[in-house]
């Protein structure tokens, strides 16, 4: 029997340490180990090839993804599906391990439910918006670039009457912009989630500028899209030279985090043994409360993350 | 009513952050917030300070701890505890968070078992040795330098036939070698809790040598204190010139990451939650499968930490 | 007699470095060092401090500057520069080493050529464009934050079809976009100096992309402001998904390098001699072919910072 | 024509993007490029593969070098320069650019004056040790590692009465040391080339403690073999608990740093530019006062480099 990795959708750090754990272990389990480049459409294109141990050597440390990934408008039909599925079949491929987001996950339920094909999703994507797990791959690492941008905004903001907006990843979802908030003590953070506070933010600042306040830091949620008028608004209330920054994708690169390598090893081996135990796999691997457990696809694409009450509580505490 | 806060024994990436929480936190509950400086030598010679928020502003990204830290062996003498005691009456503290290890535990355990003072201690020490919990403040952030170190040296490794052994922190406890030897993929890995199988090792790493193996990566616990050996070992069984890197104290520095900040925060709250809620406070917190809890101060002293067999499993497996 | 040091104008890597040898080399010379806080601001309002050592004991390793910066719009009246003056006459401060840039350089001209004090000027920007130097302190600094942010993009660019835009600081000068371009082998990089040669470029990039090329990193200066424009063209004409990072702020922060730290100790000595050794100081330290030496202050404010014809003709060559 | 590139002895971080401008500019000026895998042992087994340019794609952030380097007993030996020679023939292969030390330049030297092959040397060591040019590439890439890791023991430092031996690279040369020492304000420096002044040095810190002083740092230069010594001094003269780090090979990896990226650039260009213009090539590309230079081999390897009187003399202000 063969198993098969995939990369889909936006990249995640912690791909690569996962793609290197699915061929030795999946050698180890006595199966065959393919890689599937460019995501969907390599599937289509049948870009697979028979991994090698030399394959995966020394990528650990590495962003990004070395199968790479995409998305796919020509899996929308059945006929590039049908295709995808020969491809496996052809290769006595049965199960597939597949990081990606929502959108990967839809495109697998629907291959699974029209094919003969398993396959078990892991959750990756820095943005940490899939229902059903509290940790999603890539997102500690994401983390800590976004904490080390803010470490050097700090150094330069106490010199100056300024204030600072930091734009973080975040299409749906404010984790990445809360989380942030929190462990740098931004004075304002803004998430699509939640409805932002103007006026008692206002009078909260106003009053701590009257106290010595001379910076401010704000994270702002690129899903909240609020950039430019929080800009405005800093300069005309609080009177302050106002300087941005947009991190975009450099959230989504360097070295994977131990804690992001830890998670990638123990996600792809949970997803291999589901797979080589079970016949009908169509799940995903979900992380909660310290522990792996396994959700139908169904589920996870059905509903919508929710951020953890106690996040949304810290930021009620910073307005 | 007053609560106080102090350091003892090594520091941890994570201190500055659970310091600041501390004062934050304390005054937001209505209390007053000391900071004992110096350890236990500092709150015998009433080195004890009423916090303000400045005295913390900003130091959420240092390492180490802005209120320092020590061993104390006055301590072990009742006349300097009910010194240390009077000058906490004095101040009317009537609660301690303190962050330390198995030592500074028992230290407080004594005190006040014979005062009626009360504590709560947060678990700190990257050696992450401390039973009763998964996980100790620092932990993570010392991984990541060492995670630095390795990356940086696979960039050097592959280009030479050569063998290198990298000394990791962990007096008693294999937890920072072993999880950095899962990461990096290391060849080798040698812990204080079980025996090494020298022999076994030699044939595989013999056999890989001759499939094209060029370069050993080695990690050694400093408390295995097997260095020099297995340097010597590595040069006459495998021919490799062999390089070692000490990592010392880098160790314990560094910016603490997101998730040492996060447990920071959370770890501190629940400690003062604790001891405003309790008058009879001789409790760790401790964090188990993703959850926080408080463990007997007796039990925690009492017992030895052991590594999680899945882990000893990840290494024999590297055997 | 007694010195003083001030910052004045944007910060930079690298000022704390040269305040710590300002206060240590000072007092080795037999000389008073004093520190002027929140630059010409706090000149006039008289917050000057005498230094002791420890004021800048552990300093070098932070970014910004510990006597903090400020532009001043009192200082253009003849009223609050006499005010400035009357304050170093009261310390019997001679002469000042002041670190900024044109700006900074012309208001103090304007004081000494009124009033009896001597200064000497380092020139201290990250946008390298002071005329009569080839370096000024910060621009290695800023220079790694760039490396470091574009080798992350590089992580995740080649994974998809698509395009990296990256603003980059520099007003009037595209020093750090060029360098940045250069060593991250971007295939674009646009400048406020240089027209941008669109048609070419477009022809070559299509070009390429028939060839195989699978994403576009382009590097603009800030002060070109074109990245909404550029933005747009990539997508017409390349049809590559286009994201772009703004750094902003980041790129002023981090812990200084070994090059700014060196340059930072080599031009605070020489300004510090130059004052004892004249009285009729003018001058902005200045670096040219590896050697240090001091330029009349008319001569660097009248003239215009042109980049080297070598950078420029490596940015061709990326056309 | 055609040109090829080799590493030689250790690495050093720079040698990719040397390796990646080699083959651009190479192609550039109409020539073919080769590259050659495993230095001399390669060259003599004839490791020797015309470069594409997709080879050296995307190298220039990582450490070590892509086409790896080698120390070769055979090259003592004329049969093995002769079948050197014979594969560089065979190839029309008429100058090679080498990066590497001493040892490297004085086996091409040996190399060229049997036969009909010109090369031109780039100095690359971070051990900064050859004579005739102020930089050897790499170096600058090193010093920041260094920085970074004694930037982390300074956190942890100044919290306990302790001092921190940090031993870092230099076989003969203190230059990584007494850069090191100046740039963290190191309290001790050790380095081969000068006398250690034990007992001046005893006399000033005893007064320092006394004073307040409660941490020392030293460095050390691995040439100088005496960390053990210095330990026991330390804690016998001072009673200070002393930890000790061995950087080790750290200090060769990590992404090259924006100043070694440029220089491997300045230097390649010139040797290329070089070998083309002269058919008498037997020359090292020197930079001195920011300019670039030829150099006779001779010349190069039969004199010792010595450290600038200036950093001898920080290091006397050190003592």
């Amino acid at each position: 029997m063969a198993l098969a990795i995939m990369c889909s959708g936006g990249d995640a750090p912690g791909m690569n340490p996962a793609i290197k754990k699915f061929v030795d272990y999946t050698y180890k389990k006595g199966q065959d180990a393919y890689l599937i480049y460019d995501g969907l459409d390599g599937l289509i294109d049948n870009k697979i090839k028979k991994a090698a141990h030399k394959d995966v050597s020394g990528i650990v440390h590495f962003g990004g993804t070395i199968i790479r990934s995409s998305r796919s408008k020509r899996f929308y039909e059945y006929e590039y599906r049908k295709q995808a599925y020969e491809n496996l079949k052809a290769l006595n491929i049965k199960g597939l391990v597949v990081l990606g987001g929502d959108g990967t996950f839809r495109a697998m339920q629907k291959l699974s439910s029209e094919f003969d094909i398993n396959f078990v999703g892991i959750p990756s994507t820095i943005d940490n918006d899939i229902y059903g797990t509290e940790y999603c791959l890539g997102v500690d690492t994401s983390l800590n670039v976004i904490r080390d941008a803010l470490d050097k905004i700090r150094d330069t903001a106490s010199s100056f009457n300024r204030a600072f907006l930091v734009e973080v990843m975040g299409r749906e979802c404010g984790y990445l912009a809360i989380v942030s908030a929190i462990v740098s003590g931004a004075e304002i953070c803004i998430i699509p989630e939640i409805e932002f506070q103007k006026d008692a933010l206002e009078r909260r600042l106003i009053q701590e500028i009257k106290e010595g306040r001379n910076y401010i830091l704000a994270i702002i949620s690129e899903g909240a899209k609020k950039t430019p008028e929080i800009h405005s608004w800093i300069e005309e209330k609080f009177g302050m030279e106002t300087r941005v920054s947009i991190l975009g994708h450099i959230q989504r690169g360097g070295s994977p985090s131990v804690y992001d390598r830890m998670m990638a090893f123990d996600f792809t081996i949970r997803a291999i043994d589901y797979l080589l135990e079970h016949n009908d796999s169509n799940k995903v691997v979900v992380y909660n409360s310290g522990k792996f457990d396994f959700m139908e696809i169904e589920e996870v694409v059905s509903k919508r993350y929710e951020l953890p009450k106690h996040l949304i509580d810290a930021i009620n505490y910073l307005d």
